[in-house]
Protein backbone atom coordinates (compact mmCIF):
# COMPACT_ATOMS: atom_id res chain seq x y z
CA UNK A 1 0.00 0.00 0.00
CA UNK A 2 2.72 2.05 0.92
CA UNK A 3 5.67 2.24 -1.43
CA UNK A 4 8.69 4.67 -1.79
CA UNK A 5 9.29 4.94 -5.67
CA UNK A 6 12.39 6.97 -5.49
CA UNK A 7 15.30 5.39 -4.85
CA UNK A 8 16.69 8.87 -2.72
CA UNK A 9 14.34 8.36 -0.43
CA UNK A 10 13.83 4.37 0.25
CA UNK A 11 14.29 3.26 3.84
CA UNK A 12 13.36 6.98 5.05
CA UNK A 13 10.03 7.55 6.17
CA UNK A 14 9.04 10.42 4.23
CA UNK A 15 5.95 13.19 4.01
CA UNK A 16 4.59 15.65 2.05
CA UNK A 17 2.07 18.29 1.82
CA UNK A 18 -0.47 19.24 -0.06
CA UNK A 19 -2.29 22.79 0.41
CA UNK A 20 -5.50 22.86 -0.96
CA UNK A 21 -6.06 26.77 -1.47
CA UNK A 22 -7.48 29.11 -4.09
CA UNK A 23 -6.81 32.08 -0.91
CA UNK A 24 -2.85 30.60 -0.80
CA UNK A 25 -2.21 31.07 -4.77
CA UNK A 26 -4.20 34.18 -5.27
CA UNK A 27 -1.35 35.36 -2.54
CA UNK A 28 -4.80 36.62 -0.01
CA UNK A 29 -3.42 33.99 2.78
CA UNK A 30 -0.04 33.80 3.86
CA UNK A 31 0.37 29.78 4.33
CA UNK A 32 1.60 28.56 8.19
CA UNK A 33 0.72 24.95 8.11
CA UNK A 34 3.81 24.05 5.73
CA UNK A 35 6.13 25.42 8.38
CA UNK A 36 4.27 24.34 11.22
CA UNK A 37 4.31 20.76 10.10
CA UNK A 38 7.78 20.79 9.09
CA UNK A 39 8.96 21.36 11.90
CA UNK A 40 6.31 19.28 14.02
CA UNK A 41 7.80 16.20 11.75
CA UNK A 42 11.41 17.27 12.06
CA UNK A 43 11.43 16.81 15.71
CA UNK A 44 10.36 13.00 14.98
CA UNK A 45 12.31 11.96 12.60
CA UNK A 46 9.89 12.54 9.42
CA UNK A 47 11.63 14.08 6.36
CA UNK A 48 9.57 16.42 4.62
CA UNK A 49 10.14 15.82 0.80
CA UNK A 50 8.11 17.58 -0.67
CA UNK A 51 5.30 20.11 -0.57
CA UNK A 52 2.60 21.57 -3.38
CA UNK A 53 0.04 24.14 -3.27
CA UNK A 54 -3.24 23.04 -5.60
CA UNK A 55 -6.41 25.12 -6.24
CA UNK A 56 -9.53 23.68 -5.63
CA UNK A 57 -10.71 21.69 -8.60
CA UNK A 58 -11.24 18.32 -8.16
CA UNK A 59 -9.33 16.67 -10.65
CA UNK A 60 -6.22 18.12 -9.74
CA UNK A 61 -6.73 17.16 -6.16
CA UNK A 62 -7.25 13.76 -7.64
CA UNK A 63 -4.11 13.49 -9.79
CA UNK A 64 -1.57 15.30 -6.90
CA UNK A 65 -3.05 12.79 -4.06
CA UNK A 66 -3.03 9.83 -6.06
CA UNK A 67 0.88 10.57 -7.36
CA UNK A 68 1.97 11.57 -4.02
CA UNK A 69 -0.03 9.15 -1.85
CA UNK A 70 2.14 6.39 -3.85
CA UNK A 71 5.56 7.91 -3.58
CA UNK A 72 5.54 8.90 0.24
CA UNK A 73 4.93 7.55 3.75
CA UNK A 74 2.49 9.94 4.82
CA UNK A 75 0.36 12.99 3.23
CA UNK A 76 -1.07 15.48 5.16
CA UNK A 77 -3.43 17.78 3.15
CA UNK A 78 -4.89 21.13 5.17
CA UNK A 79 -8.01 23.09 3.41
CA UNK A 80 -10.91 22.57 2.07
CA UNK A 81 -13.17 20.90 4.60
CA UNK A 82 -15.68 23.26 6.03
CA UNK A 83 -19.94 23.90 5.04
CA UNK A 84 -19.11 25.90 1.91
CA UNK A 85 -19.45 24.92 -1.58
CA UNK A 86 -16.41 25.61 -2.13
CA UNK A 87 -14.82 23.08 0.13
CA UNK A 88 -14.62 20.15 -2.32
CA UNK A 89 -11.43 18.11 -0.78
CA UNK A 90 -13.69 15.75 0.69
CA UNK A 91 -15.45 14.42 -2.19
CA UNK A 92 -12.46 14.38 -4.32
CA UNK A 93 -10.29 12.58 -1.99
CA UNK A 94 -13.02 10.33 -1.89
CA UNK A 95 -12.87 9.57 -5.74
CA UNK A 96 -9.16 9.54 -5.65
CA UNK A 97 -9.60 6.86 -3.40
CA UNK A 98 -12.28 5.06 -5.20
CA UNK A 99 -14.90 5.15 -2.35
CA UNK A 100 -18.35 6.56 -1.53
CA UNK A 101 -18.62 9.77 0.48
CA UNK A 102 -20.93 8.87 3.37
CA UNK A 103 -22.37 10.64 6.37
CA UNK A 104 -20.64 9.71 9.00
CA UNK A 105 -22.39 8.65 11.81
CA UNK A 106 -19.95 9.42 14.23
CA UNK A 107 -19.09 13.11 12.46
CA UNK A 108 -22.80 13.70 12.22
CA UNK A 109 -23.09 12.69 16.18
CA UNK A 110 -20.25 15.48 16.91
CA UNK A 111 -21.84 18.16 14.68
CA UNK A 112 -25.08 17.31 16.48
CA UNK A 113 -24.16 17.63 20.11
CA UNK A 114 -21.92 20.93 19.07
CA UNK A 115 -24.43 23.01 16.77
CA UNK A 116 -27.89 21.29 18.58
CA UNK A 117 -30.72 23.35 16.73
CA UNK A 118 -28.60 25.59 14.66
CA UNK A 119 -27.26 22.07 12.68
CA UNK A 120 -28.33 22.99 8.82
CA UNK A 121 -27.68 21.22 5.39
CA UNK A 122 -24.95 23.35 4.73
CA UNK A 123 -22.99 22.00 8.42
CA UNK A 124 -23.62 18.63 7.88
CA UNK A 125 -21.79 18.75 4.72
CA UNK A 126 -18.67 18.67 7.19
CA UNK A 127 -19.93 15.03 8.21
CA UNK A 128 -19.58 13.61 4.70
CA UNK A 129 -16.29 11.88 4.96
CA UNK A 130 -14.77 9.43 2.89
CA UNK A 131 -16.05 5.44 3.50
CA UNK A 132 -13.54 3.73 5.16
CA UNK A 133 -11.38 6.59 7.12
CA UNK A 134 -11.34 7.62 10.09
CA UNK A 135 -12.22 10.48 12.37
CA UNK A 136 -9.55 13.06 13.35
CA UNK A 137 -11.11 14.87 16.33
CA UNK A 138 -10.87 18.96 16.36
CA UNK A 139 -10.95 20.48 19.44
CA UNK A 140 -10.93 24.11 18.30
CA UNK A 141 -14.32 23.96 16.12
CA UNK A 142 -15.32 19.99 16.22
CA UNK A 143 -15.88 19.26 12.54
CA UNK A 144 -13.36 16.45 12.25
CA UNK A 145 -10.88 16.04 10.03
CA UNK A 146 -9.74 12.06 9.06
CA UNK A 147 -7.55 9.67 7.43
CA UNK A 148 -7.86 7.01 4.94
CA UNK A 149 -4.63 5.08 4.45
CA UNK A 150 -1.93 7.43 4.27
CA UNK A 151 -3.87 10.52 4.02
CA UNK A 152 -4.44 12.91 6.62
CA UNK A 153 -6.74 15.43 5.48
CA UNK A 154 -6.61 18.70 7.89
CA UNK A 155 -8.49 22.35 7.84
CA UNK A 156 -6.96 24.97 6.48
CA UNK A 157 -7.18 27.21 9.44
CA UNK A 158 -3.77 27.28 10.86
CA UNK A 159 -5.15 26.94 14.78
CA UNK A 160 -7.49 23.59 13.49
CA UNK A 161 -4.70 22.21 11.16
CA UNK A 162 -2.37 22.48 14.92
CA UNK A 163 -5.00 20.74 16.43
CA UNK A 164 -5.60 17.92 14.30
CA UNK A 165 -1.79 17.01 13.72
CA UNK A 166 -1.33 16.81 17.52
CA UNK A 167 -4.25 14.79 17.66
CA UNK A 168 -2.74 12.15 15.34
CA UNK A 169 1.21 12.83 15.91
CA UNK A 170 1.54 10.29 18.85
CA UNK A 171 0.01 7.74 16.05
CA UNK A 172 2.80 8.14 12.96
CA UNK A 173 5.95 5.67 12.94
CA UNK A 174 8.92 7.65 13.89
CA UNK A 175 12.18 8.20 11.88
CA UNK A 176 15.75 8.51 13.57
CA UNK A 177 15.93 11.99 15.15
CA UNK A 178 18.17 14.74 12.55
CA UNK A 179 20.25 16.28 15.16
CA UNK A 180 21.44 19.85 14.00
CA UNK A 181 23.98 22.26 15.23
CA UNK A 182 24.55 25.64 13.61
CA UNK A 183 26.61 28.65 13.47
CA UNK A 184 26.46 31.92 12.47
CA UNK A 185 29.27 33.93 10.96
CA UNK A 186 30.04 37.89 9.69
CA UNK A 187 31.55 36.88 6.69
CA UNK A 188 29.97 36.76 3.02
CA UNK A 189 29.24 32.41 2.03
CA UNK A 190 31.69 33.46 -1.04
CA UNK A 191 34.68 33.53 1.54
CA UNK A 192 34.06 29.97 3.40
CA UNK A 193 32.75 27.85 0.44
CA UNK A 194 35.63 26.51 -0.39
CA UNK A 195 36.56 25.26 3.02
CA UNK A 196 32.88 24.62 3.95
CA UNK A 197 32.66 22.52 0.74
CA UNK A 198 35.52 20.86 1.54
CA UNK A 199 34.50 19.70 5.14
CA UNK A 200 31.79 18.74 3.81
CA UNK A 201 33.60 15.90 1.30
CA UNK A 202 34.67 14.27 4.01
CA UNK A 203 31.28 14.26 6.26
CA UNK A 204 29.16 12.40 3.39
CA UNK A 205 26.89 11.29 6.52
CA UNK A 206 26.46 15.06 7.70
CA UNK A 207 24.39 17.49 5.38
CA UNK A 208 25.71 21.03 5.24
CA UNK A 209 24.05 24.09 4.70
CA UNK A 210 25.00 27.58 4.18
CA UNK A 211 22.34 30.42 4.39
CA UNK A 212 23.18 34.50 3.87
CA UNK A 213 21.05 36.06 6.27
CA UNK A 214 21.50 39.74 6.72
CA UNK A 215 21.31 41.46 10.09
CA UNK A 216 22.00 45.32 11.44
CA UNK A 217 22.89 46.27 7.86
CA UNK A 218 25.62 43.49 8.02
CA UNK A 219 25.51 40.68 5.56
CA UNK A 220 26.24 37.38 7.91
CA UNK A 221 26.08 33.24 6.75
CA UNK A 222 24.47 30.30 8.96
CA UNK A 223 25.99 27.21 8.54
CA UNK A 224 23.88 24.26 9.61
CA UNK A 225 24.91 20.32 10.04
CA UNK A 226 22.67 17.98 9.99
CA UNK A 227 22.50 14.81 10.67
CA UNK A 228 21.00 11.76 12.64
CA UNK A 229 24.48 10.61 13.97
CA UNK A 230 25.28 12.49 16.84
CA UNK A 231 29.02 11.81 16.93
CA UNK A 232 29.99 12.41 13.71
CA UNK A 233 27.90 15.45 13.96
CA UNK A 234 29.72 17.05 16.97
CA UNK A 235 33.00 16.02 15.22
CA UNK A 236 32.33 17.65 12.07
CA UNK A 237 31.20 20.32 14.08
CA UNK A 238 34.43 20.71 16.12
CA UNK A 239 36.28 20.97 12.86
CA UNK A 240 34.10 24.02 11.18
CA UNK A 241 34.21 25.59 14.19
CA UNK A 242 38.14 24.81 14.73
CA UNK A 243 38.49 25.98 10.62
CA UNK A 244 36.70 29.93 11.09
CA UNK A 245 38.90 30.15 14.12
CA UNK A 246 41.85 29.20 11.59
CA UNK A 247 40.88 32.28 9.21
CA UNK A 248 39.70 34.49 11.85
CA UNK A 249 36.31 34.96 11.34
CA UNK A 250 34.21 36.48 13.34
CA UNK A 251 31.15 34.12 14.90
CA UNK A 252 28.33 34.68 16.69
CA UNK B 1 7.88 25.80 -26.59
CA UNK B 2 5.04 27.24 -24.29
CA UNK B 3 2.41 25.02 -24.22
CA UNK B 4 -1.15 24.14 -21.36
CA UNK B 5 -1.91 20.73 -21.81
CA UNK B 6 -4.70 21.32 -19.37
CA UNK B 7 -7.70 22.69 -20.75
CA UNK B 8 -9.05 23.76 -17.29
CA UNK B 9 -6.49 26.91 -17.60
CA UNK B 10 -6.18 26.69 -21.74
CA UNK B 11 -6.51 30.98 -22.72
CA UNK B 12 -5.02 31.59 -19.56
CA UNK B 13 -1.82 33.09 -18.58
CA UNK B 14 -0.74 30.77 -15.81
CA UNK B 15 2.33 30.65 -13.58
CA UNK B 16 3.69 27.36 -11.38
CA UNK B 17 6.24 28.60 -8.34
CA UNK B 18 9.41 25.70 -7.59
CA UNK B 19 11.00 26.61 -4.22
CA UNK B 20 13.81 24.65 -4.03
CA UNK B 21 15.48 24.84 -0.52
CA UNK B 22 15.78 21.83 2.22
CA UNK B 23 16.16 25.08 5.05
CA UNK B 24 12.32 25.71 3.89
CA UNK B 25 11.01 21.71 4.15
CA UNK B 26 13.28 20.93 7.39
CA UNK B 27 11.10 23.61 8.94
CA UNK B 28 13.95 26.05 9.79
CA UNK B 29 12.95 28.89 7.47
CA UNK B 30 9.27 30.15 7.00
CA UNK B 31 8.99 30.74 3.48
CA UNK B 32 8.37 34.01 2.04
CA UNK B 33 8.58 34.23 -1.89
CA UNK B 34 5.71 32.40 -2.60
CA UNK B 35 2.93 34.90 -1.10
CA UNK B 36 4.88 37.55 -2.47
CA UNK B 37 5.11 36.48 -6.39
CA UNK B 38 1.39 35.23 -6.35
CA UNK B 39 0.13 38.93 -4.82
CA UNK B 40 2.53 40.62 -7.63
CA UNK B 41 1.33 37.84 -10.13
CA UNK B 42 -2.79 38.60 -8.58
CA UNK B 43 -1.89 42.31 -9.98
CA UNK B 44 -0.87 41.51 -13.80
CA UNK B 45 -3.44 38.90 -14.34
CA UNK B 46 -1.64 35.85 -14.47
CA UNK B 47 -2.74 33.21 -12.70
CA UNK B 48 -0.63 31.29 -9.96
CA UNK B 49 -2.31 27.91 -10.68
CA UNK B 50 0.90 25.27 -8.88
CA UNK B 51 3.00 25.30 -6.37
CA UNK B 52 5.90 22.79 -5.19
CA UNK B 53 8.27 23.12 -2.64
CA UNK B 54 11.27 20.63 -3.39
CA UNK B 55 14.57 19.80 -1.62
CA UNK B 56 18.28 20.48 -2.83
CA UNK B 57 18.81 17.17 -5.17
CA UNK B 58 19.57 17.55 -8.97
CA UNK B 59 17.14 14.79 -10.00
CA UNK B 60 14.02 16.43 -8.23
CA UNK B 61 15.29 19.80 -9.59
CA UNK B 62 15.70 18.81 -13.31
CA UNK B 63 11.83 16.53 -13.46
CA UNK B 64 10.11 18.88 -11.20
CA UNK B 65 11.21 22.25 -14.11
CA UNK B 66 10.50 19.94 -16.85
CA UNK B 67 7.10 18.80 -15.82
CA UNK B 68 6.06 22.42 -14.75
CA UNK B 69 8.07 24.33 -17.98
CA UNK B 70 5.21 22.14 -20.22
CA UNK B 71 2.34 23.01 -18.41
CA UNK B 72 2.26 26.21 -17.31
CA UNK B 73 3.29 29.71 -19.35
CA UNK B 74 5.59 30.86 -16.86
CA UNK B 75 7.86 29.10 -14.19
CA UNK B 76 9.90 30.84 -11.21
CA UNK B 77 12.08 29.07 -9.20
CA UNK B 78 13.89 30.68 -6.06
CA UNK B 79 16.81 29.18 -3.94
CA UNK B 80 20.31 27.38 -4.55
CA UNK B 81 21.85 30.00 -6.62
CA UNK B 82 24.33 31.13 -4.25
CA UNK B 83 28.40 30.33 -4.36
CA UNK B 84 28.52 26.85 -1.73
CA UNK B 85 28.43 23.55 -2.80
CA UNK B 86 24.80 23.02 -2.00
CA UNK B 87 23.96 25.48 -4.59
CA UNK B 88 22.77 23.14 -6.97
CA UNK B 89 20.07 24.87 -9.13
CA UNK B 90 21.70 26.52 -11.91
CA UNK B 91 23.57 22.95 -12.89
CA UNK B 92 20.31 21.14 -12.50
CA UNK B 93 18.82 23.66 -14.81
CA UNK B 94 21.19 23.39 -17.53
CA UNK B 95 20.42 19.71 -17.43
CA UNK B 96 17.19 20.13 -17.61
CA UNK B 97 17.10 22.60 -20.58
CA UNK B 98 20.32 20.05 -21.98
CA UNK B 99 22.48 23.19 -22.45
CA UNK B 100 26.23 23.50 -20.85
CA UNK B 101 26.81 25.29 -17.66
CA UNK B 102 29.43 27.99 -18.33
CA UNK B 103 31.07 30.91 -17.30
CA UNK B 104 28.70 34.06 -18.63
CA UNK B 105 30.75 37.10 -19.60
CA UNK B 106 28.33 39.71 -18.32
CA UNK B 107 27.86 37.81 -15.31
CA UNK B 108 32.05 37.33 -14.46
CA UNK B 109 31.89 40.96 -15.42
CA UNK B 110 29.30 42.06 -12.62
CA UNK B 111 31.29 39.93 -10.31
CA UNK B 112 34.34 41.14 -10.63
CA UNK B 113 33.29 44.65 -10.45
CA UNK B 114 31.41 44.11 -7.57
CA UNK B 115 33.93 41.92 -5.37
CA UNK B 116 37.83 42.90 -6.78
CA UNK B 117 40.37 41.50 -5.34
CA UNK B 118 37.98 39.55 -3.02
CA UNK B 119 36.56 37.38 -5.71
CA UNK B 120 37.28 33.80 -5.69
CA UNK B 121 36.59 30.26 -7.19
CA UNK B 122 33.58 29.87 -4.78
CA UNK B 123 31.93 33.29 -5.59
CA UNK B 124 32.83 32.60 -9.17
CA UNK B 125 30.38 29.60 -9.31
CA UNK B 126 28.02 32.40 -9.38
CA UNK B 127 28.70 33.34 -12.36
CA UNK B 128 27.91 30.02 -13.93
CA UNK B 129 24.76 30.08 -15.89
CA UNK B 130 23.37 27.95 -18.32
CA UNK B 131 23.82 28.42 -21.73
CA UNK B 132 21.27 30.24 -24.03
CA UNK B 133 19.95 31.73 -20.05
CA UNK B 134 19.61 35.72 -20.56
CA UNK B 135 20.72 37.59 -16.91
CA UNK B 136 18.33 38.78 -14.39
CA UNK B 137 20.05 42.04 -12.47
CA UNK B 138 20.39 41.89 -8.94
CA UNK B 139 20.31 45.07 -7.27
CA UNK B 140 20.97 43.82 -3.80
CA UNK B 141 23.67 41.95 -3.93
CA UNK B 142 25.10 41.99 -7.71
CA UNK B 143 24.66 38.27 -8.37
CA UNK B 144 23.02 37.48 -10.84
CA UNK B 145 19.33 35.43 -11.39
CA UNK B 146 18.39 34.22 -15.36
CA UNK B 147 15.56 33.22 -17.41
CA UNK B 148 15.82 30.82 -19.58
CA UNK B 149 12.93 29.97 -22.30
CA UNK B 150 9.97 30.33 -20.10
CA UNK B 151 11.74 30.00 -16.98
CA UNK B 152 12.40 32.50 -13.82
CA UNK B 153 15.68 31.90 -11.93
CA UNK B 154 15.86 33.93 -8.76
CA UNK B 155 17.42 33.75 -5.29
CA UNK B 156 16.16 32.35 -2.37
CA UNK B 157 16.58 35.31 -0.08
CA UNK B 158 12.99 37.17 -0.15
CA UNK B 159 14.79 40.50 -0.42
CA UNK B 160 17.12 39.86 -3.40
CA UNK B 161 14.32 37.67 -4.99
CA UNK B 162 11.50 40.29 -4.41
CA UNK B 163 14.36 42.79 -6.74
CA UNK B 164 14.72 39.92 -9.23
CA UNK B 165 11.16 39.48 -9.84
CA UNK B 166 10.85 43.20 -9.89
CA UNK B 167 13.32 43.27 -12.48
CA UNK B 168 11.16 41.14 -15.15
CA UNK B 169 7.78 42.06 -14.13
CA UNK B 170 7.08 44.53 -16.88
CA UNK B 171 8.36 41.95 -19.48
CA UNK B 172 6.12 39.01 -18.69
CA UNK B 173 2.44 38.75 -20.74
CA UNK B 174 -0.51 40.15 -18.86
CA UNK B 175 -3.53 38.54 -18.34
CA UNK B 176 -7.08 39.26 -17.57
CA UNK B 177 -7.39 41.37 -14.05
CA UNK B 178 -9.15 39.76 -11.85
CA UNK B 179 -11.31 41.90 -9.90
CA UNK B 180 -12.01 41.38 -5.87
CA UNK B 181 -14.65 41.92 -3.42
CA UNK B 182 -14.94 41.08 -0.33
CA UNK B 183 -16.91 41.36 2.89
CA UNK B 184 -16.23 39.85 6.48
CA UNK B 185 -19.46 38.80 8.33
CA UNK B 186 -19.44 37.90 11.78
CA UNK B 187 -21.81 34.59 11.90
CA UNK B 188 -20.27 31.39 10.77
CA UNK B 189 -19.78 30.20 7.28
CA UNK B 190 -22.56 27.45 7.60
CA UNK B 191 -25.23 29.95 8.18
CA UNK B 192 -25.02 31.63 5.12
CA UNK B 193 -23.72 28.68 2.80
CA UNK B 194 -26.95 27.45 1.51
CA UNK B 195 -27.50 31.05 0.20
CA UNK B 196 -23.73 31.77 -1.01
CA UNK B 197 -24.59 28.45 -3.20
CA UNK B 198 -27.25 29.67 -4.32
CA UNK B 199 -25.87 33.04 -4.97
CA UNK B 200 -22.58 31.24 -6.72
CA UNK B 201 -24.73 29.15 -9.55
CA UNK B 202 -26.36 32.14 -10.81
CA UNK B 203 -23.10 33.89 -11.25
CA UNK B 204 -20.88 31.09 -12.61
CA UNK B 205 -18.29 33.79 -14.24
CA UNK B 206 -17.67 35.10 -10.32
CA UNK B 207 -15.50 32.87 -8.40
CA UNK B 208 -16.90 32.90 -5.18
CA UNK B 209 -14.69 32.06 -1.83
CA UNK B 210 -15.50 31.80 2.12
CA UNK B 211 -12.96 31.80 4.72
CA UNK B 212 -13.82 31.52 8.26
CA UNK B 213 -11.36 33.87 10.62
CA UNK B 214 -11.22 34.43 14.32
CA UNK B 215 -11.21 37.49 15.40
CA UNK B 216 -11.44 39.06 19.40
CA UNK B 217 -11.88 35.46 20.07
CA UNK B 218 -15.33 36.09 17.73
CA UNK B 219 -16.14 33.62 14.33
CA UNK B 220 -16.51 35.41 11.28
CA UNK B 221 -16.74 34.78 7.67
CA UNK B 222 -14.82 36.45 5.00
CA UNK B 223 -17.25 36.29 1.68
CA UNK B 224 -14.64 37.09 -1.57
CA UNK B 225 -16.11 37.16 -4.69
CA UNK B 226 -13.43 37.53 -7.76
CA UNK B 227 -14.41 37.69 -11.41
CA UNK B 228 -12.37 39.08 -14.51
CA UNK B 229 -15.61 40.75 -15.37
CA UNK B 230 -16.39 44.10 -13.06
CA UNK B 231 -19.85 44.57 -13.99
CA UNK B 232 -21.30 41.11 -13.10
CA UNK B 233 -18.87 41.26 -10.25
CA UNK B 234 -20.34 44.33 -9.09
CA UNK B 235 -23.85 42.84 -9.19
CA UNK B 236 -23.58 39.37 -7.73
CA UNK B 237 -21.85 41.26 -4.90
CA UNK B 238 -24.75 43.90 -4.48
CA UNK B 239 -27.25 41.02 -4.19
CA UNK B 240 -24.80 39.13 -1.34
CA UNK B 241 -25.41 42.39 0.50
CA UNK B 242 -28.27 42.27 -0.40
CA UNK B 243 -28.76 38.90 1.35
CA UNK B 244 -27.03 39.54 4.06
CA UNK B 245 -29.23 42.19 4.86
CA UNK B 246 -32.20 40.23 4.61
CA UNK B 247 -30.86 38.42 6.87
CA UNK B 248 -30.01 40.24 9.48
CA UNK B 249 -26.39 39.25 9.76
CA UNK B 250 -24.11 42.07 10.88
CA UNK B 251 -20.97 42.54 8.26
CA UNK B 252 -17.93 44.82 9.19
Amino acid sequence: MIKNNNEKIMNDITAAIIIIGNEILSGRTQDLNINYIAKELALIGIKLTHVRIIPDIEQEIIDNVNELKAKYTYIFTSGGIGPTHDDITSSSIAKAFNVELIYNREAVKILEDFYGDQLNESRLRMAMIPDTATLIQNSISKAPGYYIENVYVFAGIPKICQAMFGEIKSSLAHGKIIHTKNIQVFTGEGNIAAYFADLQGRYVQVDMGSYPFKKDEKWGTELVLKSSDQLTLNKAFDELTAILKNLNIETE
